[in-house]
This record gives structure tokens, sequence and C-alpha cells, in this order.
């Protein structure tokens, strides 16, 4: 920035962010309020408001004078680090938006909602074969997508590093198949152990106590409501609709309280990330959460290595108990712990606990990647999916819908990268809470008497205030001291399932 | 649309219509938001995404092309009257977003955000003469405003077109004149006359219980929950967020039921309206309440004429007895209707009653034209004010935040055409009311039936579903068989209030 020249290219380039992150601020709206208050008349016409305000918005990501503004910048040697990685970023995300034929982008659009549309017809009927030729077009088509970006030598690598920067196919590979030689055996152990009581979470827990006891663990945790809030949904998620407005969304089943709890629970592990982003990074291509990966690890640790914690027992059983004194009059905080701690085999991922979830993800990706490497043929998908279930779960579906048709991801018509991140996440939520451990000693302490202080500073300073100003490799290392290892985890579950049901793991 | 090319040209438009309307929708949402559950950290960021979405939709609107097309189609002979009546009303809105020369937009707009800022600074030390030079250049910039528009002869004209196309200032200042001297006796008698008991509005009523009384009321009124809502604002309001979103909003006061459930009876009115125009207006220029005094007429109506009525209360004092059985075990059915209808002299246009409204209204009306026609010096309007006041409602202000000071809407930088539609609103109902009844006779007694299949089928198909098909004047002339007239309005007041205050009138 040392020329008049640049700073006004750079004051034009600003414009262009903020305008850019508005128009996804907005239809980020669209797209909350279709989740959340939407009248049930109005569908038709608000597809049609979130498709026109894509369009305005794909028009000015894809605008030629913006890709010469950034190649102008991107040459320049005067930029500052920070700068120079804005400039990066947003023409990766030029060159996304860009190097596909609008041909190729409306075929495969087309292709992905005939698709959506056939499977939503084939589940009743549980009618693999009905897709078969669906998710071929799907694979040739995302085989295509990958070949318009030569510079990745596997597809796979593509479109994992769409949503995890920078990582690839082996690394992941490498990863996950460690995770799967040490979670299988833990598994079998865990589960031959004896069964937690839970009858009474099936007993009745009025809804608005619910939400109102989950959201005073999250204004605990540090979640702010004065650049957020949250309301009820059918799938929860968390969406950031401007620079000081993040919000998370939950439902609640009247006869288990786990379910609003822990959605909150994770989702505001999405909203603090996305809340903590340092303010000078907002409305820049910097202002968000780096990759799916790592913001999964931020859900993960609150949900799972703070929330299902014996510490956060310890702190909360009290006013849980406070606010459903008959329900849980004869449960114990130890029996809370337990029952928020069940580990059972099953076959639906979304159904899965934190032990068992892995081994679903890991069979996604493989198959993934066996499909896009061509030694997987679709047609031999259906079978692929039960004998690596038994491999992985020790259990059959009796029914495709509860097998392959299960998970919408393929379905949309691409077909690669949809499922990894969701483990990555678990594996990074123990290594950046090892980290944070290493520099404040006695965190388990500290959650106990519901301080969440140091815990939220550390992941603040370390993780949520760079937004995507390193990659996700380079954010590890910063923040850990070294690259994706699958050990903190590991540890993490060996201590926590071995101590819970009394097994060596 | 007899050619292949008008078609053409035809479908072009149409296109531009719905992306105009939808544009507005996506607006109406992020405005409805920040006035219902936007955190309060975000308002920086929401006003900038505002701007953002209002320039794009001012660019389109804008757009030389559209401004061509609308020319080509407006000289061609081959339009239905409906497609004739779109782009005249379409070329109408194209010449007002158009006329303005940037500079003088940029300035009226920059100068409106000071004005405002400066009225809130002045409120608190009830300084008036600092708001003078204020007015003053409000003035001004309203007189250019209405000079860019010579065909208006009086700029009056100009800005009541704005709101209420087609109707004069003489026109409406003929109907006010009669009003005031048919009101002001009215008023000195109910007011001599013994007041209505209140004592029991001022219990506790819980909220949600009131939001669910007066929600089961709309819903028989026929207003549409599958393309709609209601939720809680500071100052309640309808807005439309599309084809088949039109939503309201209320506010509740636990110590005076009457307050929510006047607004959601009022809101409701206007949203009826909007929920019935014809489905083949919508997304055009004509999909909606065509102006300011028919809309206000709708809202006055099923607030009014049906909400405050004695039939009304005939089917509804049970349900709201029902719903509050504690608080109104000593009040009487007669007692409730009494207790909705209390007459009192008041300085606050937003506090007063159905029969001095007008009064406050006529007020402003008389003071804009005096302001306009330059027969009142802005230094002069405090004073002018107090003075209005003790003719019109015998009352005078010991503030000015109390009199000249007390509505933003001059403040905004804009005098003209403000205030008019509220009073036009409440002849315009007893006009509709009078037709509908005509044709329907017997109407009270649907009301005490809770039966309002033929007050509301007469409506929509004489008034809503025509939308902008017709001016004001044409729309009152078809529904009624006469253009504008204040005697049904003042035989309803006389016959209510009548019988209500035991007085002759």
């Amino acid at each position: 920035m040392t020329t008049t020249h640049t700073d006004t290219a750079w004051a034009e380039l600003q414009t262009r962010f903020q305008e850019l992150a508005d128009l996804g601020g907005i239809g980020s709206l669209l797209g909350w309020d279709q989740s959340t208050y939407l009248p049930a008349g109005a569908a038709a016409g608000r597809s049609r408001q979130r498709a026109l305000l894509s369009r305005l918005r794909h028009e000015r990501a894809t605008d030629p004078a913006y890709g010469r503004l950034l190649e102008h910048l991107g040459g320049r040697g005067d930029l500052s680090p920070v700068q120079a990685r804005m400039v990066a970023v947003a023409r990766k995300d030029f060159e996304e938006a860009t190097r596909f034929p609008a041909a190729f982008v409306a075929a495969w659009s087309q292709h992905g909602g005939e698709s959506y549309s056939a499977w939503t017809g084939a589940r009743p009927g549980n009618d693999f074969a009905r897709m078969v030729p669906y998710l071929e077009k799907s694979l040739d088509l995302s085989l295509q997508a990958a070949s318009y970006f030569p510079e990745f030598s596997d597809p796979m690598d593509y479109f994992i590093d769409q949503s995890d920067e920078g990582m690839t196919a082996a690394q992941v590979g490498e990863v996950f198949a460690a995770l799967r030689e040490a979670l299988v055996p833990m598994v079998d152990a865990v589960t031959g152990a004896e069964a937690p009581r839970t009858d009474f979470l099936a007993r009745h827990y009025p809804g608005a106590d619910q939400l109102a006891f989950g959201e005073s663990v999250i204004r605990d945790y540090g979640y702010d409501f004065t650049q957020g809030r949250q309301d009820l949904t059918h799938h929860p998620f968390m969406t950031r609709l401007g620079g000081q407005d993040v919000r998370i969304t939950t439902r609640v089943k009247d006869n288990d309280p786990t379910e609003a709890l822990y959605s909150t629970l994770h989702e505001s592990g999405h909203a603090m990330y996305e809340q903590g982003v340092a303010e000078d990074l907002l409305g820049t291509p910097l202002g968000g959460g780096v990759s799916a990966g790592v913001h999964e690890s931020q859900s993960r640790l609150w949900e799972n290595l703070v929330g299902r914690s014996r510490a956060f027992w310890a702190a909360y059983f009290g006013k849980f108990r406070d606010a459903f004194p008959e329900q849980l009059a004869d449960v114990t905080e130890e029996e809370m712990h337990r029952a928020s701690n069940v580990v059972a085999r099953s076959l639906i991922r979304t159904d899965a606990d934190e032990l068992t979830y892995n081994l679903h993800v890991i069979t996604r990706f493989e198959l993934e990647r066996e499909l896009l490497s061509g030694r997987l043929a679709v047609r031999d998908l259906a079978d692929a999916w039960h004998a690596a279930y038994e491999t992985n779960l020790g259990l059959r579906a009796e029914s495709d819908v509860n097998g392959v048709l299960q998970d919408v991801h393929w379905y949309f018509g691409s077909i690669g990268g949809a499922f990894q991140g969701y483990t990555l996440g678990n594996v990074l939520s123990a290594q950046f809470y090892a980290a944070a451990e290493r520099v404040n000693p006695g965190l388990e302490g500290d959650i106990a008497r519901a301080d969440f202080g140091r815990l939220h500073g550390w992941l603040r300073e370390n993780v949520y205030a760079h937004g995507r100003r390193y990659t996700p490799n380079e954010l590890l290392e910063r923040a850990t001291g070294q690259g994706m290892t699958v050990e903190p985890y590991l540890k993490y579950l060996r201590e926590k399932y071995g101590a819970l049901y009394g097994v060596t793991l």
C-alpha cells in the first residue's frame, strides 16, 4: 500500500468485497427466514427471490472488471501479507466462479434438481436401481467439473479443496485409516459393556424450559446474543447474516432433552467461531471460518469435548435439575453424564453417537474415492455400501433406504468431498483442545466451574480471529505446533469411554 | 397482444416486473427482520444491506432500456386494458424514479438524514427553534421536487398524488372541511356525556393469551395464515414480502388488551387487502393496494366499523371472557363495547380515538397546504399548530414536543401528503361498508355470528382483487356508485356515538 494508485484500486476492491459479503448476508437472511418463519404458501416465491439474489451475486462475483482488478492487485508486490492473502483467496473464488462454462453450470444445476426430485421419489419404494442412471450422470459431471481444475491430479483432491483448502485425499485417507483401525475395536469393547440408564430422558420436558436452559449454557460459553439469536427449525444450522449477525437454530423434542441441548451447543460452536473473526477481516474474503473441518472442530469441541464431559455436568447438572426437578428427581449427576454418552451401533449416520459417527463418515469418504477413481461402478454402489457397513460397523441394513439412499448429499448431483469434514472436525477438535490445555493447564476445572474464559479466549486468539487468513493446515500448525494427527482424538476417546464404560481401550 | 413482436416485448416486460417485485419483497424482508428479530448489534450492517438492495432495485427501476421498453409498449394499440394500465402505472413509476437529477436525490436524502437526527436531538429540549432551518430547507426541497412535475399546478397535488393517485388538494380539502364542521360539535357532545367504565382494561392480561385471541379473530375475518404470520414489534405494520407472503406485526401491553387486539385487527385489514389482490396482478405494477386512503379504509373498516361494533362484541365477548375469566368476571358485553369506544380530546395523534383522530389529521393537512402555498412561514408553524389545535380540538399543548414536534413525518425532510390518507381511510371505510351493506343487507347480523364471508367476499371482489387496476377514484365509483363523500361516515359516527353516549348528534 505504498502508492496512491494501489490505494485507489484497493479501495475499489474493498467496496466490491463488502458488496459481495452483503449480498451473501441478504441471501442468508432469505434462507434463514425460509427455515424458520416463512408461511407455508410462500415457498415458491421465496425460491424465486433466492434465485434472483444468487444471480445478482454471481454477476458481481464473475464481473470481468473484478477479475482484472484482482489480477492487477495480485501482480503487485506492495501488498501486506493479509492483503495478499485476501487477493489470493478472492482470485481462487473468482476462478471457481468463472472457470466452468455457462452451459456446464446450467446442465449440472438442472441435473441436480432432477436427481434430487428422483431421489425423493425413489426412497419410498427403496428403489436404488432408479437412482443408478442419475448417480452415473452425477459422477460424470463431477469428474468433468474437476477436469476444469487440472492443477488437481486427483479429482477427489479438487472436491476436498472446495471445503478444506489444501487438504488432500491422501492426507485425509491416511488419518481416516488410522482412525478406523483404532475405532473398530473400541466400539466392540464399549458396546460389549453394560449400557447406561437412559429411561429418564424419555420423560416430558417442556420445550420452552429446554430452550432457556440451552441458551443459558451458550451464554456462559461466550455466544454473544447481541450479535445473534436462536430460533426453531427442522434441521438446525448456523448462518451468518451480516458482520455482527450470526444466528443459530435448533429443534426440540419433548421427550428427549438432549436433542435441543446438544444441537444448541453444537451450533453455538460454529457461531462463536464466526462471531470471533477479527473485525478487520469482516466484509472481505477472509471474513469467515476457513474450512468445513475446522468449522466442525469448533462445533464438536463445544458439543462433545466440553458439553458431554464429566466436568460439564458437574457445572450444570444442578441447574438442569432446577429446570426439571420432577423429571430428574431420581437421577444422579453421573447418570446424566453417562446418558449423554450412550454408544450404540446404528445404520443411520445422523442418529449416530460420538464414537460410531466417524465410521459412517469414513465409509462414505472411501466410497467417494472409489467412485471418483473408477474402481467402483455406480451399479455396484449399494452392495459396496452394505459390505463396508459390515466391515466398519458390523451391521447390514435390510434396505437401501437405510443404506445408500439415506443421505441427500450425493443426490444433489455432485459426488466428492461431501462428508470428510465431519470427521476431520472430530479429529481437529481434540487437537485444538489439547493445545489449549497445554497453555492453560486445568481447563477441566474451569469447565466444572462453568468458567469458559480461558478456553474461549485461546480459541478466539488462535482459531476464530484468523478467519481465512491461513489455510487449514497452516492454521493448525500455528495453533497446535503440528500437522493433523489423530493421536489427541484417540487419547481423548480412550480415556473418556474407558472410564465411562469401565473397559480398557 | 396480436403480434409476436409485442409478445416478446411483453414477456420481457413481465420478467422485469417480476424482478422489481422480487427485489421489493427482499427489501421488505430486510425491513421486517429489522423490526422483529434483528440482534441489537447488527443494525449498522443491516442498514448497509438495505441501502445496497435499494440501489440495486433503483438501478433496475431506472434502467434506460426499461424506459424504452415501456415507451415502446405504451405507444402500441394492441394491449388489453389491463396491460395498458400496467404500462401506464409502470411509466408513472419510472418517471417518478428518473425525473429527479441524481444530485437532487442525494441532497434531499442527505438532508432527510440530518433533519431526522436533529429532530431526535431537539425533542428532549422542546427546541422547535432548532428545527426551523431544517424545516425551511425541507420545504424548499419539497417545492423543488414538485417542480420537476409541472403537470401538477399545486405542489400539494403532486404530493397527494404520490400516495393517493388522482386525488387533489381541493377535493380532499373540501371533504375535510365538511368533516370538521360535523366533527367539532360531535366531539363536544360526546365528551360532555358520561365517560364509559374502563377500569377493567388496566388489569393484567398475559401477552400470549392476548395474541392468541387476536389471531383467532382475524382467522375468522379471513386473514390467511398460510400466506402470512404475525410477530411482535415496536410500531405495528403490515408488509408484503412476496406474492403469497403478507405479514403483520403487533405489540402487546399487559395492562391494556385493546392495544394488541385493535392493532391486530387494523393490520389484518391492510393484509387482507394485499392477500386479496388477484393472482394475475401479482408481480406486476398493479399487484398491491392502490392508495394510502383506500388501504387505510380497509384497516379502519376491520378495526373500527367491524371490530368496535356492538355486533362484534356480541360475537366475541364470550370468547374474550373465556380467555380472561378473572379479569372480566365483573364486566358485561355492553361495558366491553363501550370501553372499546372511549372518546377523549388529546394532544397526541397516535393516542387519539376514532372520533377525534380525524381532527388531528385535518390540522396537519391544512398546515401542510399553508406551508406549501407560502401562506405560512416555517418560523410561525409552532404557533399556527397551537392555534389550530385550539380551534379543532379545544386544547393547547404546554410544549412543542406535544405539539409540532410530535410526529416524525415532516422531519424526514419532506413536507406534503404525509397525513391525509389516514382520514381519507376513515371516510372511505364507511363508504365501502355502506355499499357492501346495500348488496348484502343484514351484515350486522353476520358480524354478530362471527360470519364474515359476505363482507370479506364483497370487499375482495370490489376492492382487493383489483389492486392498482383502477385509480382510487375509479375504484370508488365502481364499488360504491359514487365519488368520495363524507355522508356515510358521518351517518355511521352519528348513529354509533349517539347510541353509545346517549346524545343526539
